[in-house]
């Protein structure tokens, strides 16, 4: 791996070559592809999503001896602290938290040295978050894939990069939502990022826990044909608070019930369990893949070593005047 | 007005001293703000808008000698073509065509000799407007101050650029939804576009037709403090197609109608009347103003030369090395 030179204030911090974290993908993002993103210069966080204790333990013994770091879902530890605890003890490289208040868990974090990054959809909660002591924000754009809300990633990271400029000038800002190549990770940092957390396109790589159907339909699709719905979370019974939903790509099922949830409930549990039967064997018509706007920019599953070399290199050339078009020279 | 370097192909193309467009706000972008844009080195659209054809006369004097470029809503041209002809007899720098469809409109301005732009808000809409022979696409991101659709900046652009690089390489590609400041323009060549097409941050200028109370109110709102919804153009009597919704601050008239379209069309005359003349009067707590996400990273109203320069200056000074934190040096 080439040292691309695109050195921040995360890169130092952290000991990387390039500003780039892959995101804790609930399910898809395992061992083996949090081991990879590091081993190509990044950092790989493990995806303890929702929290199965045993899935977690399996996946960071995957990863082997390559340092590593672990998301969760924050409102699903609601009194299952020994689950932080659990990971605390693997030493992490971070600990990320998104989708609820961090500030009853960053004691923990901060107590045993772990840095604590905080991922938020506002201005508010980013403030929140940095004054709970969070090391790191991400600031989460709706074009994200997976979770999240409405601000886009192209307001929500100046805006932060202002707020944490004024009251915590140590606090380190990562872009996430809409980031799949080099282009993304060179706009990120023009809008005041310290670097990147990258989801869809690491999703989309050869080393992420994602059934190959769902691989193929994202591969297919544009960024026009993605949605922000409930559809997956009133499928699997999920209890998220409202005011966050998920993007998907759209399909027969999503249009069937995104604009209809109190149908989609109504329909009970055969209807739901195609759903969850599809997730599982990668049947996209039902289940459809989990992938942000991003999807249209990716056109191809590869090693996640080669997806972050060129991101880092792209990314470098553009910093170092390569954004001229040719006829501009 | 000092030339800060940054020549794109728009650059060479218009004339201009900076890749910036304004966008041409309805009732908002005037001639005094349109002739100071280009004073300033971009170039300033007036806003046709509905087509209220004495207005744009008007306005179109006010400009004076200054060159400007007009831009029409396009499903409001519908069996008014002499609108177009009217403008394009002014032989405005550039015509601008949004929300709609431009094929039937394209040739009148192509024959005219006069640059068509078209603003999308979809791939698939760039596509289209590219095969109709628009000279300039502007792909607008959901986080823009006023009508639009769902889909971000940070993803539109670099799949608009890829396609336009395949399938039409001389078509030209602005960014719009979410510049405010240099480090808009300067993602936004990272990006892909050759340059920015820039409202809310224009709306926010001395030269804006914009009333003091909305100014006042938008000054005082964070970026987490807008929607987009259709409660203006249901107050307003204007039968926007179901793609589009408008994006405004949020206030007590949108949280009460937002969720309610129905109801806000039951309700009658009494409060639709209480919607439009608190928009003229500037009444903020009635009739929210019409800015984007944008809105957190705009804290002064300034003449728009100003707002240009520093722009510009900033996205200068990012692109040659500026955009690293000072402890990363
Ligand atoms: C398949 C998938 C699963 C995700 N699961 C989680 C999760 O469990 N926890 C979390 O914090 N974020 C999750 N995210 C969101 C990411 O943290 C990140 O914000 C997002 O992927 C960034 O946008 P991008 O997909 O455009 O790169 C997920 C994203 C995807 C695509
Ligand atoms: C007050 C206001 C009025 C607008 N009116 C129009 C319009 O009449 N026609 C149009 O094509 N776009 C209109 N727009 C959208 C702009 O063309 C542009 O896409 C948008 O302002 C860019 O996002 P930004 O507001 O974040 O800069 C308007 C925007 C604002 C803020």
């Amino acid at each position: 791996m080439a040292d691309t030179g695109i050195t921040t204030r995360l890169t130092r911090r952290l000991g990387l070559t390039h500003p780039i974290l892959s995101a804790p993908m609930a399910v898809a993002a395992g061992g083996a592809l949090a081991a990879a993103v590091t081993r190509a210069g990044g950092l790989g966080l493990i995806g303890g999503g929702y929290g199965d204790a045993g899935w977690i333990e399996a996946e960071r013994a995957a990863a082997g001896n390559e340092t590593t770091g672990i998301g969760f879902i924050t409102w699903r530890l609601e009194g299952r602290a020994e689950l932080l605890e659990q990971a605390l003890a693997h030493k992490p490289a971070a600990l990320m938290l998104s989708f609820g208040d961090p500030a009853p868990y960053a004691p923990l974090v901060l107590a045993a040295g772990v840095p604590l990054i905080a991922q938020v959809q506002t201005l508010r909660d980013a403030r929140h978050a940095a004054d709970s002591g969070a090391d790191i924000i991400v600031a989460q754009g709706a074009e994200a894939g997976g979770h999240g809300e409405t601000r886009a990633t192209m307001t929500l990271v100046p805006e932060v990069a202002d707020m944490l400029a004024r009251e915590h000038p140590q606090t380190l800002l990562l872009a996430a939502g809409g980031i799949a190549d080099g282009r993304g990770l060179a706009a990120a940092l023009m809008l005041g990022a310290d670097g990147v957390l990258v989801g869809s396109r690491l999703w989309a790589s050869a080393e992420a826990l994602v059934p190959e159907g769902l691989h193929r339909a994202a591969l297919a699709a544009g960024g026009d044909d993605t949605l922000r719905s409930s559809v997956p979370d009133i499928a699997r019974g999920l209890d998220w608070p409202d005011r966050y939903d998920i993007r998907t790509l759209r399909n027969a099922y999503t249009e069937r019930w995104a604009r209809d949830p109190q149908g989609q409930r109504a329909a009970g549990p055969a209807e739901a369990d195609r759903y969850t039967s599809a997730a599982s064997t990668g049947d996209a018509t039902i289940a459809p893949a989990v992938v942000g706007e991003a999807t249209g920019l990716i056109h191809d599953i590869r090693p996640a070593a080669q997806i972050i070399a060129d991101m880092a290199q792209q990314a470098a050339g553009l910093l170092s005047g390569g954004w001229r078009r040719d006829e501009d020279v």
